[in-house]
């Protein structure tokens, strides 16, 4: 038998363990082109509160009373589908479970880059291509920018912060806390701002005197406020994400909103599904900085099935650095 | 002796007749290259309204103490520059006066398209250039679209919709009160939704059972909240006024702000400026459009340099159908 976590009940702001039911699931038999996957590694990402909500969206909500899924990595152990073989790693959407039968078709083996299987949820994955084509392509940013990263220790985040630097911009990251900023400054961001420490635009202002042209927006609310006061001429936002909304069901305040007109700012809202079918141009750019170190890989690993809504909950305590994940 | 409109003080919130003067000005000599022109037609705008805050933009802040300005049309009546003559049109930046001596560089010539003067203030000037622009430019609005206009009745949103109408869009227009939806009604809109008779996010939804495609927005506020809660993916929204936030000094509360990410919306503000380069391609749609009816233009005319104040506050309390202007 095996164990997956369910939607219990739908939270109302900020989700409770309550929310979450772990309970056995009876696996369907391996029909043609089915693989059997123990999985190894499950992806927490901010997104999943929005599949909290009963809201239409650009991934389904998650059902009451059924089982909840996500990013998952995990080694075929049993396969009727050609060309997987038992112990094939493989990434597919079945997390928040351990053991899932899924379509072959759904699943990718993951590609030799000589990397661990890990940072397939991470750098080398979703993570990484959406900080990737959010900044390359949703903002347009270019060599000698001024860009912004909120959320900076983040998964995401952190990544963006590195590739602006591997294409020769200037990056200012935002984290909550002395260690995180320790750690967007060992990424090589030029400027770290503390949003613990103080207002956001006040910090903002001090670290970009000149202003910013690129904003990559994981947060919203005071740091999108912030980046439209002190936006330079054409700047170009990338709106990745807005945890600082996801749980609050408050109105987001915007004193600054209309410098959109005098400064001419762009914002572009994006989704990482848009930018697969343009996987290889990703590659060809991420495992070589990767293999080199210049983009380097951070992940907060929590252990056990049983641990994964901590996990999840933590990410809107601030508690990872990098990627969260949950190891089986 | 010619008269012109003073600063006297700087607003809080909404302007008043306290805060302009008009005095007597002492009109510098005829010098090299300069033309002496009696005004026939200022333009008043609500952009002029940031002009009289103390806030460095993209035009500069009318000075406590002087004469202000804008567009204006006027007749040479003296003339110290090569190729212009006394009884030649010119449209110039010393508006809010009854005559000036400026610069001939500074002043154009009307083209002769066969339009009565004023219509160079507005469908066929700065006015038509904003709405032309804006909608298929900054909100890149193409045959088929659906596109919501804001301020449909006023000076670029009527032009807006014209030019939309024009080029194969539907076309759903937001005006306050009945008279000015059905004026909006008459410049072809296929809806018209009136933001007087209840919110206007219900009223949208009605209006755009399918969601929008563009926003062109004049408003800000509860107009921009409501497209954002009805784009449909890949929505794309000018943002060119936002007439509703010029004097409340409030923040803009969004509920919404968070669709940008999930419809993959697009937001860009611009500034009409930026397309005076483009002016050819302009005049090549528009003058057509304005012989043949196809684009009608509207004014709300107001007679005497006297009442200049009451028109532009007027612009606050909705009195203009179409382009405001002063007739001297």
């Amino acid at each position: 038998m095996a164990r997956a976590w369910h939607l219990k009940s739908r939270p109302n702001g900020m989700p409770t363990a309550d929310n979450f039911e772990l309970k056995q699931i009876e696996l369907p038999s391996l029909g043609e082109g089915m693989v059997r996957v123990r999985n190894r590694w499950l992806s927490v990402d901010p997104y999943m509160r929005g599949r909290m909500n009963d809201v239409k969206s650009y991934v389904p909500s998650f059902q009451v009373g059924e089982p909840m899924d996500g990013g998952a990595i995990g080694e075929v152990v049993e396969s009727n589908a050609e060309g997987f073989a038992p112990g094939d790693l493989v990434q597919h959407m079945s997390g928040w479970r351990d053991e899932a039968v899924v379509s072959a078709r759904t699943a990718q083996k993951l590609p030799d880059l000589g990397a661990p299987p890990e940072r397939f949820l991470g750098v080398l994955g979703v993570t990484g291509i959406t900080a990737y084509f959010g900044l390359l392509d949703a903002a347009q940013a270019k060599e000698g920018d001024i860009v912004f990263v909120s959320a900076a220790a983040g998964a995401v985040g952190s990544v963006a912060v590195q590739v602006a630097k591997a294409k020769g911009m200037t990056v200012i990251g935002s984290a909550g806390g002395a260690d995180k900023c320790a750690f967007v400054r060992s990424l090589g961001a030029d400027q770290v701002v503390d949003y613990k420490a103080g207002p956001i635009l006040k910090g903002l202002a001090a670290a970009a005197p000149d202003g910013i042209d690129v904003y990559f927006d994981n947060v919203g609310g005071d740091h999108l406020d912030a980046a439209l006061a002190l936006a330079r001429n054409n700047a170009r936002f990338a709106i990745c994400g807005m945890i600082e909304g996801y749980n609050s069901g408050q109105p987001t305040n915007l004193r600054f909103i209309m410098r959109v007109i005098a400064a001419r700012i762009m914002m572009k809202g994006f989704i990482v599904f848009d930018y697969f079918p343009r996987m290889a141009e990703f590659y060809s750019d991420m495992a070589p900085w990767v293999a080199s170190g210049a983009v380097k890989s951070r992940e907060t690993v929590v252990d056990g099935l049983e641990n994964m809504p901590d996990a999840f909950l933590g990410l809107f305590k601030g508690e990872n650095i990098g990627k969260m994940l949950v190891r089986l």
